[in-house]
């Protein structure tokens, strides 16, 4: 079982932790101290010694920061966790505030005075967080002080140690491109804009520039490592020698200088001098390493890592094998729900689904000889009112049994060595009211037309964003989360630079692969969110029109629940869309599901007949 | 007659004034010199002595920027004046480039080296504009020097005087806020944020603050003053006295004090010291000013004009009169077209269409008793390939005869002293292909889609802006402007911060007024842009959601040419809102337009039948 269903916090453990923290503060002349959700590489999923938001707060999502002051403390987390956070967290020690309308940055300048010193690790702010707060504490006159060992690692007496796991090569039939290639095209990039050098500390960057794949956090095939691309020779690669077997050490060494990570300071000192020029991504790279460079007297440039772009453009190849990961997944999709039909409600909880979701991936996986390597994060499964909280996680605590006229929401992923999934469907317990019947065909709505979207060059997520919401704005209703993220092949579930929403800033280019996923969230009582992968590429089916453009195609095969679409809310186009949908999911899957599935697949994928006229533009 | 049809620049002039302006560059060691669009108040609109862009390259355009260097010279036009620009200047001098995708800083840092040294003249520039454009010339060395006396107005010896015009109050049942309520207002706003002044250049902000119109430049009410608004006490205008009479003079001299331009270096020396905290619009205020405001050894802050949100937002009083307005306007603009459709085509050109448009304007603001003061911007009258160039000004020498089979497109507006309206619609002459009628109704969709738009707080405009292109883009079709801007009340035309675009980050709130505009040109072929104005308020027509909405009212009345509109392209949804903006059109204006007219009104509203059942969502 890739996943755990323990309650990994308790808010009673709040107040003591808390109070151990304070004391600290007293010990290093403190007044205040610094927990971002964030480990050295700002990995999303963090390694198990790096939870420390999770242990001074008991909040466990995956994105948050606290500050924790002598009698005050706060605790910032996005739209996705405002339920979850009251639930994990003690609300009497920590206030918990909006990410968004109050960044942390804005709360200290407001709640700190020129008397007081604040206390944070270096090693986990990147170069651009570290100036806004900054830039906060000259506003309100305190003073920031880096330290030396983490407050919280110094009052956590059973932190586990740092993982160090083995490390296998990405063979190229699922990576498409020699790494040596890739690396000697970065390092032209460099030589063109006059950089020495690029830092390089995305452990997604690094896996993918090398073809080399980790296990060093859940979910995601990382390998935590950083890299010193040089404009003129071999990149330096910051990894421990004793991951590697003879295979990969032979590999790594072929294309790297492989340094111990220990050596990382000495290593810049002696590389870099005040002719260097070293490439740095303000909001990746941290400020610990931005004064490495600076105290080799190197010249440091902010530009954003140079793998990035190249990652999310997918080549044929992975393309291709996304494609072959998506048909496999979404036959075991199906024959999870097909069984989920066959069950009596009252007699299935949350974890239970969870859990016979995870065997029919491996079973799928099984079946294709390309075996699940992992879930590609927590599977999400919830049933009423758990479905309304966005980025739920189920536990031992919170699981419900499934009741008759609820919504049950079930968004989850696999990482398969030719693609990573990330899916999300609804379906009813029994038979639910109106209510969740208009809201999921809006929703789907709002699906469907960034699925039809066709848009010019140039054009960025938050340019398509309200397409998805605007059936739902119409009625007045709405979602508190962004529209879609861009994701890894075989990497992370959340990747950019692209993404649909209104922060959306990047232009999207034909091979990136994002999530198409709005949702409608009824606090209390049901949540809905229709989530497929789709893939950006030339739109090749406009005739009558002057401009080249482009599109998306659809990548996720799983049948939206007819239960759920009320026909009569649907335009023409909408319809047209949904049965082509349902007759390629039919057409893909169907040999590659047990027969019970398949009849339950021709029941799910039956066209949707219409008394209207196409009216089509 | 408010508008010109004289073809006010030549290209084969441009080659004497080039060669002029690189005499001057020799006689000041200058190697390049800056011309902007611009004046020292940042206007769209410029009175005629600072029309120096169109002295020296002969372009018209409202928005552009020239670099002329020793042996070669750019011109920076954005997509409305691609076309116009090659028209108007002199291709063996000027190369016309795009202001968005190589702006003018950008192309000087690749154009210029280390031993040149570039003259502007530092009233012209805002301080942001300054900063990127010295950031440009330090990346490629060269030295950007300010000019005592602009080079241009060296060379132009016909060049009009400064226009000094008269002012006027604009009374309380327009304005709806006395001005001494406004600048106590603003006056508190500082003493918030602890600055003791604001500097304030844009003359709309202190014609809307004093509650003042002028003359100084053609189209919209302006009096070309500076400001200083102070945290305490009365702000200091800046304002020739000769131009107010006794009711003037008394009325401002009660509101402020009064000060001559002449003096305003001066002043500023005088009122500022070490303790000033001075307010400027970074991309409003000219370098010049800022320049002062540190001479007097005062701190200054970069901040947006105070005045530009309250402005924006407009009262009860302002709304009501936009309404009346708008109706006024669009009987005008319905006797223009009733009388249109009578006309031979062949027998009517461009400039007589304008002729009579202004003219029914004139009349209806008779009929009213209340005048047509001005239109708000030169009449774009465009029949066939001149339609789409999208700021076409139709002059003696481009104006066509209308001709059987094309399209005729008219953007115009009005300045009334209850509202400033822009409106434009697209007619065919006789019959017209199925393009033309294809496009019509695809942008006819797009319009429909923002005006049927609801949205929660904090939408900003670049979160709708593709409601109005997707029917357009799933055509692979596309228009290279922004769908609407703000508009001023009895002000300028083109009035931010609010705009529906691609660059639209200011949030909408209720009371602000856009255009809804989109549009398509097929170049060398047909233009189309279908423009009602749109007031943001709350959406009070939704049943069954969760969330309070805004959207929009429409303000602008005239029918959509039905002969144009293929309904089979219309879902049930937008015919309906169609048919019902249509009878409104139809209930309002139908008191207001003669017998004739009333008929026309009649048949151009006629409800559209459909055969389909209405699909809502």
């Amino acid at each position: 079982m890739f996943q755990s269903f323990e309650t990994t916090s308790d808010p009673a453990s709040v107040a003591p932790r808390v109070a151990a923290l304070r004391e600290m503060l007293t010990e290093h002349g403190l007044n205040g101290f610094l927990v971002p959700h964030a480990d050295e590489h700002q990995n999303e999923y963090l390694p198990p010694n790096a939870e420390r938001l999770a242990y001074i707060s008991g909040f466990t999502g995956s994105a948050g920061f606290a500050i924790v002051l002598e009698e005050t403390a706060a605790i910032f987390v996005d739209g996705r966790y405002t339920l979850q956070v009251q639930e994990q967290t003690d609300l009497d020690i920590f206030s918990p505030l909006s990410l968004i309308d109050l960044p942390p940055h804005k709360w200290l300048e407001k709640n700190t005075s020129d008397d007081m010193t604040i206390g944070y690790d270096p090693a986990l702010h990147t170069i651009g967080g570290l100036k806004a707060l900054t830039k906060a504490a000259e506003a309100s006159g305190c003073a920031l002080k880096p330290v030396e060992t983490n407050l919280i690692d110094q009052i956590w007496e059973d932190q586990p140690p740092r993982r160090v796991e083995p490390v296998r090569i990405h063979p190229i039939q699922f990576a498409g491109e020699e790494a040596k290639d890739k690396i000697s095209q970065l390092a032209a990039g460099l030589r063109d804009k006059n950089r020495t050098h690029a830092l390089i500390s995305d452990p997604t960057s690094i896996c993918w520039l090398f073809n080399i794949r980790g296990q060093d956090v859940a979910h995601t095939p990382l390998m935590l490592a950083h890299c010193l691309l040089r404009a003129e020779g071999r990149p330096m690669l910051f990894l421990e020698r004793s991951r590697l077997n003879i295979e990969t050490a032979a590999y790594l060494t072929e294309l790297s200088d492989l340094v111990e990570p220990s050596q990382l300071p000495a290593s810049l000192r002696s590389e870099l001098n005040e002719n260097s020029v070293v490439q740095l991504d303000p909001n990746q790279s941290s400020a610990m390493l931005a004064d490495l460079v600076a105290g080799a007297d190197a010249k440091f440039v902010e530009a954003r890592d140079p793998v990035v772009l190249p990652r999310a453009i997918k080549n044929q190849v992975e393309i291709n094998g996304s494609r072959a990961a998506h048909i496999r997944d979404g036959a075991a999709i199906c024959a999870f729900l097909c069984w989920l039909d066959q069950q009596e409600p009252s007699s299935r909880t949350e974890i239970e689904l969870a859990h016979k979701l995870e065997s029919c991936r491996v079973s799928a996986g099984e079946k294709a000889q390309m075996p699940l390597k992992d879930i590609s994060f927590d599977t999400i499964s919830g049933a009423g009112p758990n479905g309304a909280i966005v980025h739920y996680r189920v536990t031992t605590k919170s699981s419900r049994t499934l009741q008759e006229g609820e919504l049950y929401l079930v968004d989850s992923g696999g990482q398969y060595e030719d693609g990573t999934t990330d899916i999300t469907r609804t379906v009813p317990v029994g038979a639910v009211g109106a209510d969740e019947r208009r809201a999921y065909t809006l929703v789907l709505k709002g699906h469907i037309a960034i699925a039809l979207a066709r848009f010019p060059e140039k054009t960025r997520g938050v340019d398509l964003d309200v397409l998805a919401r605007n059936a739902l704005w119409r009625s007045g209703m709405d979602y508190a989360h962004g529209t879609g993220h861009g994701i890894g092949a075989f990497l992370s579930v959340h990747e950019g630079p692209q993404s649909l929403s209104k922060r959306g800033m990047e232009p999207l280019l034909p091979g990136m692969i994002l999530s198409n996923e709005p949702g409608y969230y009824r606090e209390g009582k049901f949540g809905i969110r229709l989530e497929n992968l789709i893939l950006v590429r030339e739109a090749t089916d406009i005739t009558g029109g002057d401009l080249p453009m482009l599109g998306f195609e659809t990548l996720s095969f799983v049948p939206f629940d007819q239960r759920l679409i009320d026909p009569d809310l649907l335009t023409p186009d909408e319809l047209h869309w949904l049965n082509a949908y349902h007759g390629h999911t039919r057409n893909l899957l169907s040999d590659h599901v047990d027969e019970d599935v398949r009849a339950w697949l021709e029941a799910a994928t039956t066209p949707i007949s219409s008394e209207l006229p196409a009216a089509s533009a």
